[in-house]
């Protein structure tokens, strides 16, 4: 039995009805040629039912003692468990678009997970025109972060077209196959064990001597919450109210769009900036687009949880290895290149806290950051005083193109958690050459979030045309054509960018 | 706005995430000769979404102050009511047998409602095989109960194959054509008005008088609990132990089977009976074969809660008008004859409780009987102290023919309620010529529930050769070719009775 951590569980108590804690990928893929899908959407179900032991976290649910979750919490093996109840077929009503899918995802993912069971469902969606499929798979963010989720993923597909495994994608065998992989990858590394867990008293202990680094990144804190730390933002500190920060209810709107990697890296090395930083100030004029279309933009600008990966190389058994900075967006700055700067000034400014820390110090210091929001959401505190007031999370994805028993892994678009007080989440994966971004909304609070996609695309050129990486069209709207052309496909009709058919190189993207 | 009755609150009082109190139903169509089914899909969701103003209860959410549901509650009009949202459009994996269809059900009825929205949802499903499609509805038991939703049923459809309606069947334009329907139906009574809903305070008070029924009803419960009243069974009272009687979790498992009418009626006369009589018979003979193969047929009987209407003829508006007696299943009962009659004669105690008392009386015993086991659920305790064994629920269903924009309705499938502590419930809706049997169970409790169904044909033929309806083919094993016959069908392969393609007569039943 492996203990959860103190953010693993916080995940667990600060869920309620309106505020599921699960993550999710809805992974797009094409038949390969001459297979028919109905044939082999129920062998790839049978594939994944043939596994008698399972990778964590599929074989193991949540066990709590007479304090519940107040107490210490742990996985155990689940040995009576339903494989029909966790793996389900479903499909898309006629013509079978895009939309229609956003439609059942925005659904699936509304619905809370049982915690009587592991905390995981996989549902096999057919239906889908030009020969896709899609399969939308569902964890508890108390088993699962964002990097844990890209393993499994490579974990369970191949890099081979031509390769049909023999073994479940869900089993130990799958497990082990990868982990021997990236040892292979990584020589000179022992590939990390089976490690149990540790709650934060063990953690404090541990670290107790290396308290001036800690000390000193709680006084610079302190310090921003004064105004005195220059472009360090910190949770709830100057987060504006606007339309995004009300409490939400069950509801969820998904929608999903890539974009390629080069246009954004492109922007981001233009203004000397990373690749997150232009992800950032995408996101960022995108928001300022869609609260200005309701008349809503605040005064000050916008703050996002920037959620960073405190994982180790080749640790793939934590269940939360992440952090968050808190990332000034500079909504309330007109030009795009001076907010572009600012943002970078913010993200750096949040980095600095964390450079001279372990890992271990790093993460103690996320979990003295974060446990008060999350712990602060039952009281239903957070919709009154939003810590953040959006999340963008970036994972980085598989950089080889994967298949599954020779379907074309096209997109990994991630869905994920809205929190009461910040009704919007936009997490990005990227994913070969593309850039798949998933936008999850409360369905209540941000009913025309499709819009968001529009001006993402929006935010994108003006920044390409501010850098010079692309020409003005007009002077009033810029590549009006472009934009105009979009504007049907976000509602709803519109094909994803789908990945290019050549093969998509191992190119080195970091 | 309506105050939710103390039982209506009760319901929500009452749910968790283990045990949803939302009902349902499964109505099965066949399209229009000549109809496409997209298309024919398509515009039944337009012509639900047209509606401006709804009839109750569609377009009311709950409403309540600062003491939650232990203070007063109210139905309140939801000025923003998102249609898109209650109305879903879903499609069955191919090959679109019942299989997939219950499959689909299961997995609909396992998810709670979202207390922020009106609550009801509506799926149309596609994809069903034989130009079938399928409305699966889902209301909170706060809101609605078994006559209640067969009245809205019958305002939402229409007599006429022919007819095409030019309003929302979700509008009060529809309830009103209904109220007047009834109004001539029924001529001489004037059809009830909009009736505000009265706490228990006011019906104590108002009913004061009548105390003397009450006082004798509460001596014989008293009387039976310490083993005086001869066959009348009353809750909690040597309930035995059995697979059904442990707590429960949140997926749930849906099957349906339709059987000719006149074959459970002719039972029931054969033995001086009533329908209902023959009903509990059936389901007790499938509930003794299903614990016998499992050998866990416990030696003490069953008792069953049996809902029976307390709701005035032309009573639109009540939410909830129902009460329950518990009865006697004497299922350690061999012979099948003698079981039918222990049966009966708890029936009759049951009901004899109710024969002297006014309906406003028999409502007050039923929330005095009632909201215990209600009010214990929260505490977990009714899995330890179950009050009955299992629910069976006679719903009595439309006696014409109903058609929606000339798509015949072939059936009405229940999905209810299962509660911690009893995780089965068999439902059951007479309509047209056939009785439409739903059941509903924990997935977790109750894996191989479908065998209930053959169960249930076994029983059934185990009466009519005991009466002489119709004679054994063999001794040891009577029917057996009809038994194997259904086997295979019972694993979900099956299709269901479909009503008999003949114009159904509406002949007087009940």
């Amino acid at each position: 039995m492996k203990r959860l951590s103190l953010i693993d569980a916080g995940f667990l108590l600060a869920e309620k009805r309106e505020t599921p804690m699960h993550v999710a990928g809805l992974h797009l893929f094409t038949l390969p040629q001459g297979a028919n899908e109905q044939t082999f959407l129920h062998r790839l179900a049978d594939g994944l039912r043939s596994a008698d032991s399972f990778q964590s976290p599929f074989g193991e649910r949540l066990k709590v003692g007479r304090l519940g979750l107040l107490g210490p919490a742990y996985w155990e093996t689940d040995d009576s468990l339903d494989l029909d109840y966790h793996i389900r077929h479903s499909a898309l009503p006629k013509p079978g678009r895009y939309r229609e899918l956003f439609a059942l995802v925005s659904r699936l993912h509304s619905t809370l997970l049982d915690r009587n069971r592991p905390l995981w469902e996989m549902h096999l969606i057919e239906g889908l025109q030009n020969r896709q499929f899609a399969v939308y798979s569902k964890f508890h963010h108390a088993a699962i972060d964002g990097v844990r989720s890209i393993h499994l993923t490579q974990s369970m597909y191949s890099t081979n077209p031509r390769e049909r495994i023999h073994y479940s994608p869900l089993s130990m065998e799958a497990a082990e196959r990868y982990r021997a992989a990236l040892a292979r990858q990584l020589p000179g590394r022992e590939p990390l064990g089976e490690r149990e867990l540790r709650n934060v008293a063990e953690v404090l202990k541990e670290r107790f001597d290396s308290g001036l680094h800690l000390y000193g990144a709680l006084r610079r804190i302190a310090g921003a919450w004064l105004g005195k730390e220059g472009p360090l933002a910190v949770p709830w500190h100057d987060v504006p109210r606007s339309a995004i920060n009300t409490s939400v209810d069950g509801a969820r709107r998904f929608v999903a769009q890539s974009w390629p990697f080069a246009r954004i890296r492109a922007v981001g090395k233009a203004l000397d900036g990373t690749f997150n930083d232009a992800v950032l100030a995408m996101c960022s004029g995108a928001l300022r687009l869609y609260l200005q279309s309701m008349g809503e933009l605040p005064r000050e600008s916008l703050k996002a949880m920037v959620p960073i990966s405190l994982r180790r190389e080749g640790d793939l058994d934590s269940s939360n290895a992440v952090g968050a900075t808190s990332t000034d967006l500079a909504t309330n700055i007109r030009d795009p290149i001076k907010r572009f700067k600012a943002i970078q000034a913010s993200m750096k400014a949040g980095k600095e806290l964390f450079r001279e820390m372990s890992p271990g110090e790093a993460q103690l210091l996320m979990e003295l950051l974060q446990l008060p929001s999350l712990l602060l959401m039952p009281l239903g505190l957070t919709s009154r005083f939003p810590p953040y007031s959006t999340v963008i999370s970036n994972v980085p994805g598989p950089r080889q193109q994967l298949y599954w028993n020779g379907a074309r892994l096209e997109g990994i678009y991630p869905a994920s958690i809205v929190f009461d007080g910040f009704a919007l989440n936009l997490t990005l994966v990227t994913c070969g050459d593309k850039v798949d971004f998933g936008i999850t909304a409360c369905r209540r609070t941000l009913p025309q979030v499709q819009r968001l996609i529009d001006h993402m695309e929006a935010a994108l050129v003006e920044l390409e045309e501010a850098t010079g990486l692309s020409q003005p069209k007009g002077k009033k709207r810029p590549r009006k054509k472009t934009t105009a052309g979009r504007k049907k496909a976000a509602t709803g009709s519109r094909k994803a960018t789908p990945a290019k058919k050549k093969k998509a190189k191992a190119a080195k993207k970091g």
